[in-house]
């Protein structure tokens, strides 16, 4: 991972020639590169402190060098760039450990209770939240708890259509050691390509083909925690009424409850056909409506997601159409995987409700570009923000007969903050990409120049969105999580109570308070 | 319901003359009629409390007769219907408050805290594992907390298909509400039409349709819960990434965290079409492969069971085929709900799977007699319980690679518990009722003759095979929930760490201990 950009360092690129028409048309062109980076300025942890953690996981697996803790230093949110462009890397970890088992890590858990180190666990460092950032006051040190080096397939259990996986294994890592067994996880959410196991257990992540797959909380049915008071272990049956769903308290806990050692998942047998195709609406709403019948029939596709009129405008890359009325349409993209014959059936099935109501099929290319740029937006985010364009997502879920106010409540405070002139043009763009009887998710993207200070710029459409989604009784995150950014809206969310219980357990299992302080808990 | 029988006192009558014939020629008749009840003995709570209740609900809503109060003392597992048939109404509460809304709720909890009265909410009373059984030590007094006076469909929202209802809706209320609307809950445990909506939560109940519906915990997407503390209002999406899902906290908390008032529950069209037909499978084994095989293809009916080789002959009421070596074979019941065309197309490709790995058709005879039968075993376990036969049920779950070795562990110790020589027969049944893609339940009946103190027989089994499922790996109960019966077992399960999660948690929601003490938390 680049310390200031997404992903390989190899693959930053400068903006496509018509991106960058595009962008100069709109907002102009503004080189805004990222300066270098000096020395870290944090001193690292005293010798006997190392000491006691090299004993504890080898020598070797102690990095107190300035480029691996660089590495290791929040994650890649826009403010996140902005700030390491900027130079600033204050909240480099002091140390960074690499931890090869369970047992190593209540080891590693043991001495910083000893020394009150924060322990921030990592992961594949792509949290858009803030959720690798070390509250360091009052701690003895920040130690990255980097779970790289446990990246098994535990176990492969065919009968049952399950793995025992390692925290530490990355999207394809952990594809590539199912692909070998004939099988799969299914889990791709956009981060896939560097995101990890633990992580996306930590953080309830939900990928792009969570209606065929699930979202990764759906998939765990086991987990092994270790935590300052010892270790938990969790599921024993697909479901039962043994109390409360345990594990479900884990999910999503951020690594402020426990490190998670071990994840056991629902597996499915390798896709023998993946096909996607694209199908065109004549509004949002109408595509909204489609979605709903389908899931509300039992009929989705593996991936099913519907661009909103600015955003398909975007997407066709048709300057013309930006801030245009919509004549475009809406691109809806539907995906199946799975055997042939099952794949036939369904999407036949599909089909013909689509067909029925309204919708035209616009062929398998549009599908096949979404599917072979479906990794790529975060490539794009770092060459806009080269060229003074400050880009962001962020994304809720509601419920079907809310989601038009959701949409129209949202898109206005962002509109509302990130244009409060019309000589400030910003774009804002939505899509549902996962989808459930209930309800959907809207994800947003914006797009504004630059401010003069960018991070503020960014907050007053933060809290204005995170505002409207709070008052429409959405949720903030729907696949994100917490972190550190959202904890305001997430304690309105679930309210005094709801906090209260987070901390009663947090202080059950996490006593000192060593475990990513500062995060998630309000 | 009948204090020390099942139901409808109106519905309770002799053996059928077949199963009569059956019963004499393997355990002999043996008239055990229940003890007529005298009045209770304890006393009501003073005058003071009493009023300050009246206060709080309306004095019309607070009972002290020794009728009501009767009624509201435990539930109907075995035990507890042998305590009543003996006479012993020893847990009876002291008063049964009936609150028609939250804030009722609400006062009520503070009264009892003010006077640390113990509260047991109270929806059908139809427990089987003690969840109703008051601890009475260190309290000033027992308050059966009965939610039948919060009978609302709350509201009904057709655009997501959830709807809002309150605790002590009766299943067959609940239906009949959700009918006038064109709804359903699709929620059938064999309990259905005693247990109130406020029950299935708090016990993560799962119903015979759970196939096609989903498990109660699987339906819910909100709670509203009054605890010592205040109010959690909890689901604000179908799913999100907002830390822990406070969700399945609640759920399966047994009211020992706090009253559940109101749910949100995903709804679907009522049926136009139920029907349910038979299969027949050469063993138990070939039959529990097959539901596999349609659990991870995705396509279930919407009821599948299947009973083991035993269960199959003692349906079938041929006495000649008990203890007999499985020539008949098991018979599987599937059943499908819906629009004509969905139900034809998912009970096409089920019969295309089920026939191609060797099952019979045996019509839909069969299916009806199931269905007609549906709810019917608790009055039989009462007729059996007359004539001397001890009859009681348990149930666990597991992933599907561990069912083989849990069937014959649990079977072999209840067979060694309750058939210590050759002179004690016993009859153990099983059927498999709730499958999913990793795993399935497994559910036990049990017969033997009532020895001279039946709650020790019991007991001997019932640990035997709580012990059995633990050690192999699997859950203590997969629908029937803790109460006190399972807190040995179930400790075992989470885990000492585990324990002290849901302690923390109690803890929180209610310092004082007033809510269902002695129930769930080890």
């Amino acid at each position: 991972m680049h310390p200031s950009r997404w992903g390989d360092p190899d693959r930053a690129a400068a903006l496509p020639e018509a991106t960058r028409g595009m962008v100069e048309l709109v907002f102009g062109l503004d080189d805004r590169p990222a300066v270098e980076v000096g020395p870290l300025t944090h001193p690292t942890l005293d010798a006997a402190v190392l000491a006691e953690l090299a004993a504890a996981v080898g020598s070797d697996h102690v990095h107190t060098d300035d480029d691996t803790r660089r590495l290791r230093t929040r994650g890649k949110s826009t403010p996140d760039l902005l700030r390491a462009r900027a130079g600033d890397l204050a909240d480099a970890p002091d140390v960074v450990v690499r931890p090869s088992s369970h047992d190593e890590v209540a080891a590693v858990l043991a001495i910083a209770v000893g020394h009150h180190l924060a322990v921030v666990p990592f992961g594949g460092g792509t949290s858009v939240t803030g959720g690798l950032v070390a509250a360091r006051e009052g701690y003895a040190g920040v130690v990255s708890l980097d779970l790289a080096r446990m990246k098994r397939l535990v176990v492969a259990d065919h009968t049952s259509m399950t793995a025992t996986l390692e925290p530490g294994l990355r999207g394809p890592e952990a594809e590539a050691l199912l692909a070998a067994e004939g099988l799969t996880l299914g889990h791709y959410p956009q981060s896939w390509e560097y995101a990890s196991i633990g992580g996306f257990a930590a953080t309830r992540s939900s990928g792009q083909s969570s209606a065929g797959y699930g979202r990764f909380d759906a998939l765990v049915v086991g987990l092994t925690v270790a935590t300052p008071r010892g270790r938990l272990d969790l599921g024993t049956a697909p479901a039962n009424a043994a109390g409360p769903d345990l594990r479900q308290l884990l999910l999503g806990s951020e690594g402020t409850f426990g490190v998670i050692t071990a994840v056991t998942v629902r597996v499915r047998k390798l896709p023998v056909v993946k096909v996607y195709e694209g199908w065109r609406w004549p509004s949002f709403a109408d595509g909204t409506a489609a979605m709903r019948t389908l899931a509300q029939s039992g009929l989705l596709p593996t991936v099913i997601r519907l661009s909103d009129e600015s955003e398909t405008a975007i997407n066709l890359a048709d300057p013309a159409a930006i801030g245009g009325d919509g004549a475009a349409g809406c691109l809806m993209i539907t995906g199946y995987e799975g055997e042939p014959d099952a794949v036939d059936a369904k999407r036949a099935a599909v089909t013909a409700v689509l067909t029925g109501l309204g919708g035209a099929p616009v062929g398998e290319a549009a599908g096949e570009k979404w599917a072979h740029g479906r990794f790529d937006a975060p490539y794009l985010r770092d060459s806009l923000l080269d060229v003074g364009v400050l880009v962001e997502t962020l994304e809720t879920a509601t419920f079907w007969s809310n989601v038009e106010r959701l949409y129209a409540d949202v898109k206005a405070a962002l509109t509302d903050a990130l244009s409060p002139s019309p000589g400030d043009p910003s774009i804002v763009l939505c899509h549902i990409s996962h989808v459930y009887e209930t309800g959907c998710s809207l994800y947003f993207t914006v797009a504004a120049k630059e401010a003069a200070d960018p991070l503020a710029q960014w907050e007053r459409a933060k809290v204005a969105a995170s505002d409207a989604m709070i008052a429409a009784g959405a949720t903030i995150t729907h696949h994100h999580a917490v972190g550190t950014d959202h904890k305001p809206w997430f304690a309105k969310e679930v309210g005094p109570l709801g906090v209260s219980v987070l901390r009663a357990v947090k202080a059950d299992l996490d006593p000192t308070g060593i475990l990513n302080p500062g995060v998630l808990i309000p």
